[in-house]
């Protein structure tokens, strides 16, 4: 289907669940950006568990968001239950407006749900110039080391920088082995997962990807993967005032509350210090970029890159969309 | 040797190589600190280095280190080449300070040098009650992403927070498989290091530490560790003014000038956005030690929490010195 269709549908479909259209437009935008990246997992596949979050009352359609002056640097929004797209939405703006003003911007948000890919808000901070920080914590899947049970999010740390070329560096990595969202899809459509990346219920290491999702995920590097995801979790919920120590909920599997998932963003001028940011950022990715590279490697790229790559190419392509996503989207839009 | 008699001996060393009697001290608890958590890599081993430093030259004993305020927030500190040790106390001390006045501290700080354990500074921002990340980068260790040539240092990530016991969270790691420092001390005691850690200088994985050190150390879960290195390169250097991209001197093999590493640190207080931050973190600590264990695990231990029972533990003993560097102590205070 062409985007501009897509978004057509999707706005509407969130109209119709009492989004105003401003909202609504924010969460059509940030679901086809998704698409446009190949992040299925963060796309319209997640389209009908929002609306059956509405439906059932723990997302808020018709939020009202409040956004206290803490200082001219840090703002804290109290999303009230909002979809978490557009807490996030306002929360970014909010602290690329303190840094440009102070230098340095710091958004605490809670009372938000799940806002999609981390790098979606960091590429609006690095559009304006700014380096910044995006963290959010996220339901239980991975065990803290030396548990068996799953309790800290996939939690991304997610840092943006501007390059000086078009292209943004924009790093957006879960701390657990794979995404989440992959394992979903490999469950979905019934695809196995690599070894090493999750164990099943009962601690025992599977390919399964359904047994995966009922089990935990692993953590990258053992306790300095599962200390990063706990890093996370303080600085998304313990200090925002959000959920956290495994509280916030699976938006799939449990409409009993709310989320309250929590969101930090740090926001800084790259000119603080130096006069010359974007020349040095430039000459610090052509250094490495010369490198010699491991065999096979035709070019040592940046992170953000290969997703800027598959934005663009995907722009002007349709976008795909699978039998049982379709079948939901009928269903929404009927 | 009791820690008050070495500790003694290392600053009359540093007076003896022209640093102040405040500036030594400094240093001498550094490496005393090093010391007692068993962070050997970061101890007295370092001592002969330093002050082989300071006679050709490229660190300075005597800096006139200069601290700018850019904002309320915010202060640069360039550090004159000092000793890394006087640079960071002095930066992390400004960080606290513009933490206690507007909520939030950014200190970033240029031309100093490798200034031993991250989580150092970080207890000092975590015993005022202050939520602390600590960024700096250092020699070429590891190789990016496709690459087979080493550039980024192992570029540790810190994070502190008051946990409302004494025992503070702090994590500290780096972003190398393992530290850099064992390797190294693994090379003097002829140890091997275990497989997966590094790569000998033709790209061929190696167990052997002199041949790791000759060739290149592996990040953490492929690009995602290789993402995160880069990110702490860009924030120490790129932003600070310090050196970056790979330029940053190895302290011990070339003397060809200063390393100017760069530091940045960022303080926060913890109850910008909610009244009982301690409360939350004891609660969320709590709620993670509850969790079922891993056959073996007796309990699950926050960052930080081993390395204070190491500290604990080793306060009151005598610290063991190894016969080459008791050799290079001798020499040194002769």
């Amino acid at each position: 289907m062409k985007k501009e269709l897509l978004k057509k549908i999707i706005k509407k479909i969130f109209i119709r669940h009492k989004l105003n259209s401003k909202h609504a437009s924010i969460c059509a935008n940030a679901l086809i950006n998704a698409e446009l990246v190949n992040a299925k997992a963060h796309g319209i596949s997640r389209l009908k568990m929002y609306c059956d979050r509405i439906k059932k009352k723990v997302i808020n359609p018709k939020p009202k968001i409040k956004i206290k002056k803490i200082s001219p640097s840090i703002s804290q929004i109290n999303a009230n239950n909002s979809i978490g797209f557009v807490a996030a939405d306002i929360g970014i703006k909010q602290a690329i407006k303190n840094a440009k003003k102070t230098g340095i911007g710091l958004v605490g948000i809670k009372n938000s749900g799940h806002y999609g890919l981390s790098s979606y808000y960091a590429e609006q901070a690095v559009e304006k110039n700014l380096i910044v920080f995006c963290f959010t914590n996220a339901p239980p899947a991975i065990a803290p080391h030396g548990a068996k049970k799953k309790l800290f999010g996939t939690n991304p740390i997610c840092f943006g920088t501007p390059t000086s070329s078009k292209i943004p560096f924009i790093l957006d990595t879960s701390v657990s082995v794979i995404n989440r969202g992959k394992i979903r899809v490999a469950a979905k459509t019934g695809k196995k997962i690599p070894p090493g990346v999750a164990l099943d219920k009962f601690g025992r290491p599977t390919t399964d990807a359904k047994k995966a999702l009922a089990g935990v995920q692993l953590p990258i590097a053992g306790f300095r993967g599962s200390g990063l995801a706990w890093m996370v979790d303080i600085l998304s919920g313990v200090l925002t005032g959000g959920n956290h120590g495994g509280k916030v909920k699976d938006p799939f599997d449990d409409f009993s509350g709310p989320q309250n998932i929590g969101h930090l963003f740090i926001v800084l001028k790259p000119n603080l210090f130096v006069g010359n940011y974007n020349q040095r950022i430039k000459e610090n990715i052509k250094r490495i970029k010369k490198l010699p590279k491991v065999k096979g490697v035709k070019e040592i790229l940046y992170p953000g890159q290969s997703k800027f790559y598959r934005y663009k190419k995907n722009l002007n392509k349709k976008i795909n969309i699978s039998p049982n996503v379709a079948k939901d989207l009928k269903k929404l839009n009927a």
